[in-house]
């Protein structure tokens, strides 16, 4: 059985603890929060929740379902202790540094890391790169949507007079997106001033966006979400080689499989970091290897 | 660059050339072919065409064009000279048993092999084994076609009477099938009876399948094909997660992208046998591995 710890307990970590459950090969070595077993949920019951990852035991791998601006300093001090760990780290531009960064850190404490490892980027990287090579010349359009964003939610809860915010993505094709942001406003708050301030913000600047005002956010929020990645390219000099990836899934529950995979896929790594397409998708798997091929390939 | 060679120059080999000539970091050992030079087409000009591939010199790897029953005997006798191979062998249900055989001979000719590299089994495999990661529990559909079906054609060749045939795969959705057979009959055959011999097939018998008689197969001939892969399951303990994979393609274009693109990979790996979910998707692209990451993950 392999050992994992999971830390930080939002949205993530809740779902990573229910697909840790449904893992045949794995054990809940415990939970990591700030405030330790401080106003433990009912559900930790059977579990240790601990601030300080020391406390529980032997750790093979830490899921880190903190926040992504937190990962690389809490990756590097769990690293250095020879504790592998997986993160769904999601600023696509700063990926590449995160690797080389967490790949010097992971090899001096003699353990593995595999980043970003969500569904976008994530799982969805995997099958970019499967298409890229199947049509090495064309174009992939990757679709977000509809469904919620969180940085784009964030961002709006971040305006003033804002008290809750929600923004869905809508995809339009092509990689071109429709913003539809609901605000709930604080007491005395001018809406006029709110959309303007949303609809000037450089997550929105770009993009075709509608501010509405609702009573209750809390109301309408789902968190499902979908994706429609779409190429067409040429293979081996043929024109016209048409392929399409589609998922409507609930966001977290998907991020959060996705990271119990990866420290299952973690373990079988060298010292390093990896991102995902970088590791064979059987790595991802639980059971007998020749069985495994044998249904699946 | 890779020297590569082709081994056998039907319909697949024709297009490895094709995606040979177009890959970047490739270079044409050369082409081998049981009659040689002889009556060599037109566009085998620039190229060594030989008998034996010890005439080619050096070769890193030979991709096997050749039927799939001779896979396992071309590959063997390659692999113990020291020359990585990549097949597109299809019959699903042996696919474990020559990963067995070409692992041990790769070790023994320290070089390797990469087997059922074609779309399915192959790029198709990488997928399915991606979405059973993303929802370990469900149900995965893989529906064929529209599109011409190389092992239904070819057996209705064999029925006494037929000059040509043509079997079509129509998806019906869970992995069902219906057969559209068309045939061209020799001078005096008996429609009736070929018809029945047909659907009396094993290929056809569990089918539902339609015969119909046409003056000349070739004028129909067309060798688009498409898949269409769905799952349906839980991730995290949560049900619902949908996933789709479409796609509509030239088919020996796209085994042979498949074959050139293992031919790159095939050199990145230790000694032994693989299946494609057993490579990391990166190593079947060519460029530098971090602007790879950059712009796909």
């Amino acid at each position: 059985m392999i050992r994992v710890a999971i830390v930080g307990y939002g949205n993530i970590g809740r779902y990573a603890l229910k697909a840790l459950q449904a893992a045949p090969d794995m054990e809940v070595a415990g939970i990591v929060r700030r405030n330790g077993a401080e106003n433990k949920p009912g559900e930790l019951a059977p579990y240790a929740v601990v601030k300080d990852i020391a406390e529980l035991g032997h750790v093979d791998v830490a899921i880190l379902a903190t926040p992504t601006r937190k990962v690389e300093e809490t990756a590097k001090a769990l690293l250095a202790k020879g504790i592998s760990t997986v993160d769904s780290f999601d600023i696509h531009t700063q990926i590449v540094d995160l690797r080389r960064s967490l790949d010097a850190a992971a090899k001096q404490g003699h353990a593995a890391a595999i980043i970003s490892a969500g569904w976008d980027p994530g799982s969805d990287s995997v099958v970019r790169a499967l298409l890229e090579g199947l049509a090495p010349q064309g174009i992939t359009y990757t679709n977000f949507g509809p469904g919620r964003s969180m940085g784009h939610s964030v961002a709006v809860k971040a305006v003033e007079g804002v008290r809750d915010a929600l923004s869905i993505t809508i995809p339009l094709g092509t990689g071109i997106h429709r913003r539809m942001v609901y605000v709930e406003l604080e007491e005395g708050a001018d809406f006029a001033t709110v959309e303007a301030a949303v609809k000037a913000d450089p997550y929105f600047v770009n993009d075709e966006t509608h501010v509405q005002q609702v009573a209750c956010v809390a109301d309408i929020n789902d968190v499902g979400h979908g994706v429609n990645m779409v190429r067409k390219g040429v293979s081996a000099q043929t024109h016209n080689q048409l392929f399409d990836f589609n998922m409507r899934i609930n966001n977290p529950a998907l991020t959060a499989q996705v990271l119990v995979n990866s420290a299952r896929a973690v373990m079988k790594q060298q010292p390093g970091a990896y991102t995902m397409i970088e590791i064979p998708v059987i790595d991802y798997l639980s059971g007998d290897r020749e069985e495994l091929i044998r249904h699946l390939v």
